[in-house]
């Protein structure tokens, strides 16, 4: 057929859909509490520059309390968030790492009440294979509501 | 570059892609009412287990019942439901099975208004392969409003 | 792993992960205000057939115009809008060109507000290949909101 894919096709397929499973794994830790876990997914020096924050939060160590302090008043709010990453535009560069830039939403239900949407983001992250393995170097999310 | 894939990064890949289309062309068949269709999406025994009933429902007759009846009823209501699945997380199993976790979202848009989510729910499958095609033999679904 | 998938089943997949990458591309530049790109995604004679006009919008000058009218109200509104498409089905068809029937949501989000869902509909692409890259032919998309 003419729409059949290039020569690169099977290697760039392969890398969407281990860019797709990395996020899914990734953002159900982040939503259940995993927080060492979800903290793994980054590399021991990666960043996460979020838009509410003059500078970004570094390591392993301090990504995992900022998920973990999250979950805990989300618990105690009894409301449960779920994120989703989509709408992925992933492109690997000369450097060998992937930079990915996708939507996110954030949905957030309470106990007895109806889903809403809490957040729309865009995030750009980059990615990097370490031990064969992806893993998040920098991640940088902005925030449609905010300036 | 090395954020190359591994040696069993294809086959991934493949099942990925296969997974996704079959939840997209399952839900456009629940949401548009075609409850054979859907229902035959499950094995002949298939189960599903929804989190308001106290029993599963089971097998392909009493799954397609059901949907009918939903369906009907949205019908009357002028409403049009559209399931999303995604954040898909897709593990094989060593007996050859898939196993599927993964987040689904339900918007609900009544004739003349906008939409809103509906429900926000985690479902997690087993699916296995007949006759070449992947069907689901168990679906387990909770949701984020319940405790 | 009987769950593995049948001997077309790579090229399927290179085929989805493209599919999706050019969706996510194509809606970035969308929600960007990207006319020019965005137009650039249709063939020279693509059009659009929305819910809303008695005839399809034809051709890229004519969609790229659309497009940049749109963006201008949304900037003044001081709304950002994301386009989620997804639940993608997609099927080559015997011309050489891919059938895709998949959902789309339209998140609107005001600046300093929470971010709602816009609109609930459904997307019919036909794609083309054209100097190696997929492009839109015609594509037609119903509201959920409308009888």
């Amino acid at each position: 057929m003419n729409a059949q894919a290039g020569a690169d096709a099977p290697a760039f397929a392969s890398l969407y859909a281990e860019v797709q499973q990395f996020y899914a794994s990734h953002m159900q830790r982040l939503d259940s509490g995993a927080a060492d876990e979800w903290a793994d997914d980054f590399t021991q020096d990666g960043s996460f520059h979020p838009p509410t924050l003059p500078q970004p939060v570094r390591g392993r160590a301090a990504l995992a309390a900022a998920v973990r302090d999250a979950h805990a008043g989300l618990r105690a709010a009894g409301e449960q968030h779920r994120h989703w990453h989509g709408m992925l535009s992933v492109t690997p560069q000369d450097d060998g790492s992937l930079h990915v830039r996708c939507y996110a939403l954030v949905f957030a239900t309470p106990k007895g009440g109806e889903p809403r949407p809490h957040r729309s983001c865009v995030c750009e992250d980059v990615l990097v294979r370490e031990d064969g393995e992806l893993r998040i170097n920098r991640r940088t999310v902005t925030r449609d509501d905010m300036p």
